[in-house]
């Protein structure tokens, strides 16, 4: 019979030597006995999400993962943030992420708007009744969040951000990328768009009352992150199994769910630093007889190697550890733990080492490694693998795998 | 001087950890002192036929092996099991893999037509007489099995196989997999054949000679594994070698043979368990001065990897070392030892584990690797690599390969 197959992604676990750590990780400084244990027991490696020295997003770390080429699928991150939020998209639709902003005399005073948190409905149904001569729909997400999609026909995604990503100047007009007619039409259209977010918005009464209240008013729509929505065979054809994705942040969920998998909502998953990983990993537990296979996102390790602490990291891992105590118990399912890329405190942003990578279960050909971290993984049976290839390993060794040939 | 090249394919060797063998693979309990000096001699690895995790067959995994990608010319397997047999096929041209089979009143009773022996050359002979209004070739083989290959213009070779695999039921008509013109062709023409065979068959002489004496008649030809014989440049050209190729079954004989290499026929050389493998070792021996490249393939590993007997692959593996006793006086040859994929006794079935494999010769850089297995070939100094690049690392060492580049 197939066994089960769970991916733990350890967003952004891998690190560098840290000098305030004697030169160790904190994966390598931090108390892991539990996934020591894993480790020992399973067969170890580290693991070029995309490729050696190429440092993956979340989204196309994600889609590497899941076995999908980010070279092909993946022009920007708005198509994934609208799935992730819930939003149909489909293949020719142009995607962006936004931000509602406060905008003064032409210029940016707030690039969230106080970070709002009522009333973006009212504003976003305002928003949804411009006319801009193609069909769009735009809709508001958490806090000061929104997408757009723009669903005419022959558009371009490769635009540039309306976002300045800076206050004190005005936003930028959209230029396309690459200058051709396609590309043209949606940099015209978001531009005529903002315009007229503004327009409807700066009188808007939600507006008019943030105001009188001293609040930076929600007076403008800000597109960044232009996508093709692209054409992406589920998992369920492309592998043959029915998936699902625990995730705390839109973005994840939206990869996961534009590869067919199912989104299990946990409640006090968040995605943040406050999550709530005892009910992640009880979630998965309670969800994986439903599957063939979970993939569970924690993102923690990811917020504090961006903001470059490693003492707080190395907790933030201890903390993981002790919760996979629970993940013991589990049979006929195989493990692998890994990231989707690493973030070293050193770097605070994204880096492309490779990640450390364990896989566990009845039948791997466990190897001497008994420590889960970067160095340890680069003595293991694994050798240095890519990302693109660990759904296949687990789908060989769950006994999922077809075979190609006779 | 140039060497020679040997590649010694050990089918399905790989394995994975065994209960019963206290958690070693087959290979790992195996007394194999022969392997292990090649191994400690040589430089040790793993090698991933295709890919990690991906599960090969006996053709993809050998044309991999031979530096062909099986995802530009693998479709199916009967173009293979036609060359196979000596028979010449040509781009543009699909064959099918048949057996004869018994059927009466419409339902299958004997997919192998009581495993017929005789008079199947008479048979065939009758087949080749129907009037198909295509040019087609069918040729009988071993036992019940045959070959036939269609020769129209505009064939597709992704249609379903008329073989249902089961008795007790009609033949499955074909039917396009991908539905297009050239398919639908082709679906078209084998039901007539099959149709055809029936009616021409179930009243020839033989048949009649046949029910008389008791036996199951040999009434109806069942194609399977449609395939597009594929455009595949000789080894002399891609790789500038004369090659040769010692096996026991068609199917490998039949890649060989598309990679433009000659087929040693070695006398008790079966493709069983009762391969006379001292035969093998000493018909690479006498042969080689004559070609650069002996490719051997021995395939009991494979067989008791598929019953899922460890204790009898050890017996076989430890057959196998002894006669290796006779390859080590080989000189100026490089020696690659390893299999065309894992074939784990707990799998029963090929798997995507990778093989190990050894390269043994003058000047490789021999490693602190003592022991030919899956999991001490990960500590040597191969490394993982793929199978497609293992002819050229041969070819490199043997001083026959060319430089790109200036």
């Amino acid at each position: 019979m197939a066994d089960k197959i769970l991916m733990l992604i350890l967003d952004g676990i891998g690190d560098r030597p840290v000098k305030e750590l004697d030169g160790k990780t904190p994966l390598e400084k931090a108390k892991t006995p539990n996934l020591d244990k894993f480790a020992e027991k399973g067969v170890n490696g580290i693991m070029d999400t995309i490729a050696p020295g190429v440092i993956p997003g979340s989204d196309t770390g994600h889609l590497a993962l899941l076995g999908y080429d980010p070279y092909d699928v993946y022009t920007g991150r708005g198509p994934f943030e609208a799935a992730g939020i819930g939003l149909e998209v489909k293949p020719g639709q142009v995607a962006f992420r936004c931000n509602f902003g406060t905008i003064e005399d032409g210029k940016l005073t707030d690039r969230r708007a106080g970070r709002i948190k009522e009333g973006t409905e009212e504003l976003a149904e305002a928003v949804n009744n411009i006319d801009l001569g193609v069909d769009f729909h735009f809709q508001e997400a958490v806090e000061h969040r929104g997408v757009l999609i723009l669903k005419g026909q022959g558009l371009g995604a490769k635009v540039t951000d309306i976002d300045p990503h800076e206050t004190g100047v005005g936003y930028h007009p959209a230029e396309p990328i690459v200058d051709d007619k396609e590309n043209k039409k949606t940099a015209e259209i978001i531009n005529e768009f903002t315009k007229k977010t503004v327009e409807i918005l700066s009188d808007h009464p939600i507006n008019k009352k943030r105001e009188s209240s001293g609040k930076p008013p929600a007076n403008i729509i800000l597109p960044r992150g232009a996508g093709a929505v692209p054409e992406m065979k589920p998992l369920s054809e492309n592998k043959g199994i029915k998936g699902a994705a625990i995730a705390g942040i839109p973005l994840v969920k939206g990869v996961c769910r534009m590869a067919g998998m199912d989104i299990i909502d946990i409640e006090g998953a968040t995605g943040g630093l406050d999550t709530d990983i005892e009910a992640i990993i009880k979630g998965i537990k309670s969800n994986i007889e439903n599957y063939d296979f979970i993939l569970a996102n924690i993102k923690g390790f990811d917020i504090l190697g961006h903001d470059g602490l490693p003492h707080e990291k190395i907790e933030f891992i201890e903390k993981l550890d002790e919760n996979l105590e629970h993940l013991k118990d589990l049979e006929d399912i195989y493990i692998a733990i890994t990231g989707d890329h690493s973030t070293p405190v050193t770097v605070k942003g994204h880096s492309g080492d490779p990640s450390p990578i364990l896989i566990h279960g009845e039948e791997v050909r466990w190897d001497e490694v008994a420590k889960f971290d970067e160095r340890s993984g680069t003595k293991g049976g694994l050798s240095r693998i890519y990302g693109k290839d660990v759904l296949n390993i687990l789908l060989d060794l769950a006994k999922i795998g077809e075979k190609f040939g006779a």
